[in-house]
């Protein structure tokens, strides 16, 4: 087989056989086929898509690619949970608990990648004497009692993605649906949960920027899992604004506590019982989602959800003093208000602008050499619907910085202001189920 | 400016600043910007194409990546052709000492490139004693005082077009018109004429397949020369059959003499005056073609070009004692003759078959390392619209080789016998002047 006439059929748009697409990731990964075909093969799949059935190979041979975790061990169905990122998302540290709760089996591995700010695994570092590092036995035994755990990825999971993802980085080619699905796909099926729920976010501070593009990302992942056997649905979920109130990684812990104490903002309470809901008729807990909100509801009020929370957090080895009295966390030296010049109602809140002004003070990083200061970040003190009197606090500003006048004016740009009240728009925009 | 920004403007079908072409082309040439990066951006333009400027612009980046010929102190119109090439492709060795007969200056460089039979520069180094290094200075010199030179490229002649040829030949990205028209502008335009005259040739034999695709390649050529500042025409030519009756090098440089002595066979003719007069029209020899077709047929038939040849393989160092004397050069230990099998017309000679089988026979070389055998090819003996009978030579074979089985089935089955006779089609099927 001829790496050439592969990329020549695909730039002609052709359907490729099951073979070309094992030939392809198979021989890339050994290092004989080279970047410079591999890059020029991608930007044809960029150009020329391809269709559910290659999208699935591809998946399916990135995954087996490396090693491919087995979860059989574990009794029950085993959920995992995916999202596509944005800014102030700490839905882990919430729907894990929350699920684990009511009897679901969560096991997590995250990946770390760049962001405004850090991922999920920054945000447990955050909680101080926290490991991401289990050994298999520590990870199988801990979600077999206490239903949850989430590590960061060990051994030498989908190193097709890693190749690729790096390649396609610096030759412009990320943006396809069919090679964003198979990367985010073939980790998701190598770390061997049975159910996925994948959490589809559009919007400016969001990789989609549009519902219509999160839609086809979201039909193309949840294609590959269910033809890959693995029972997969996804939300489409809005990221025009912060979820929740909290950005940065001492922050949003402390929301999460919040929230798992059945004080959280509204918009990331209900996507943690939408999804929950779906992931527990995915673990065949519940037979309806319906059935399932009722339980989750009675969890986080009851401080069911909240006791996982303490659990998982002391299985894994932190210290639950800081999550019993949040005021032990460490907090930034600097703390601004950012007050409104104008009255009005709020209709977004430029989620990219607070991303980045968050960055900008510490909480995420640019490039994998920089640390994250995890007390910087911002607090929102609106969201989108709010009315605004002149001179009313819009954000806090946490950092250890001392310059942050181009913070300031960053957050107080995001927020867009106007006269009339905005229709309301719920969070969970849509359900893909297959 | 960053590399993965251009690409990925044209990935999403972007129109490419002046300074980005420029930018890719020179870093790519320092090596600066890798492969994996050149191809990806080459198979975008393959998917998403170029428009009349940016391929002006990249032809114009290419041909400054390195030398360009001054050839400026030769007095007079200097004008260049250029073939895409076919099977038995001699025309340059006629349409030179045609044109430059009646007052032509050609001075020109050919590449080798591989192919079914050797080039122009293996045709000429069929003759004993031919060279085709000639200095610069003993070039422009021939040029002055003979009319016309032919010679193999010199010194660092589009190094941006050596390097991306060889990517693009092995990452599935030759097939783009505005790829492929500015390497060969590139080259042509660096040789330093002032004239263009592009043949394009279409047809089962040519690179280009269909007349349409030859027509958008001639017509973005004759864009880039023009815009460039070039006199460029353009004439699309039948490569469905071979090119007169010879294919092989010794064969044709036969068949070259035989043409030049007024003796040549008719769709060879036919091309020479039409592409001799567009150039004699283009070097302000004439005012209109078919004064100086009346010239050129003068010249054929009263022995001038003939002389012109004869100064031109003497200048060059060639022994005129073979064009003298064509019976001199060598010729192959096994010569067969192809029969009919059944009696018809002859509908199509499928140029790509008699062209491989002549590369079979020693002809032409499949890698650069190949050696040719100039005295292996074919010579047809019917042309279409020839009837022919049972048990009539179809053509002869020529090589040194043992076994040729193979090749006499597919020259065989390269004639295509039908009841009825075909419709006469031209040789030259259309003029590109813009």
């Amino acid at each position: 087989m001829q790496m050439q006439e592969i990329i020549s059929k695909k730039r002609h748009g052709e359907k490729l056989l099951d073979e070309e697409i094992a030939f392809f990731i198979k021989e890339y990964v050994k290092g004989t086929i080279p970047d410079y075909q591999a890059s020029s093969f991608c930007m044809a799949v960029c150009c020329n898509g391809m269709d559910a059935h290659e999208t699935a190979v591809l998946t399916d041979c990135m995954m087996h690619s490396g090693d491919v975790v087995d979860l059989s061990k574990i009794p029950g169905v085993k959920v995992d949970k995916h999202s596509t990122g944005g800014v102030g998302d700490k839905t882990s540290l919430v729907l894990g608990p929350l699920v684990a709760s009511a009897g679901v089996k969560l096991a997590k591995m995250s990946g770390r990648g760049l962001g405004f700010t850090g991922g999920t695994l920054d945000k447990m570092e955050s909680i101080p004497g926290m490991r991401i590092d289990l050994t298999q036995e520590e990870f199988f035994k801990q979600v077999s009692t206490i239903g949850m755990a989430i590590i960061g990825q060990t051994g030498n999971l989908v190193p097709a993605d890693k190749k690729l993802y790096a390649l396609r980085d610096v030759t412009g080619t990320v943006d396809s649906i069919p090679l964003i699905a198979s990367s985010i796909m073939s980790k998701k099926l190598a770390s061997g949960s049975d159910s996925i729920l994948l959490d589809v976010k559009f919007g400016s501070g969001a990789f989609m920027k549009t519902m219509e593009d999160a839609r086809l990302l979201a039909k193309a992942m949840v294609k590959i899992g269910n033809s890959l056997k693995r029972n997969t649905k996804a939300i489409l979920t809005d990221m025009s604004q912060p979820l929740g109130l909290a950005v940065g990684n001492i922050l949003e812990v402390k929301e999460a506590i919040a929230t798992l104490k059945g004080n959280g903002p509204k918009d990331f309470v209900e996507l943690c019982l939408s999804a929950g809901s779906i992931m527990l008729v995915q673990a065949n807990v519940c037979r309806t989602k319906e059935e399932a909100r009722k339980i989750l509801e009675k969890n986080l009020n009851s401080g069911l959800a909240y006791k996982k929370f303490l659990e998982f957090v002391e299985a894994q080895g932190g210290d639950i003093s800081y999550i019993e009295h949040p005021e032990k966390f460490d907090v930034s030296k600097n703390i601004v208000e950012v007050k409104a010049e104008k009255e009005g109602y709020c209709h977004e809140i430029t989620a990219i602008q607070i991303g980045l002004a968050a960055m900008h003070l510490g909480a995420g990083r640019a490039t994998k050499e920089d640390s994250i200061d995890y007390t910087a970040g911002i607090v929102l003190n609106k969201k989108v619907g709010d009315k605004v009197l002149k001179g009313e606090t819009l954000a806090t500003i946490y950092t250890n910085k001392n310059i942050f006048d181009e913070e300031i004016r960053m957050v107080k740009e995001a927020f867009i202001l106007q006269k009339e009240q905005p229709e309301f728009l719920p969070i969970v925009r849509d359900i893909i189920e297959e």
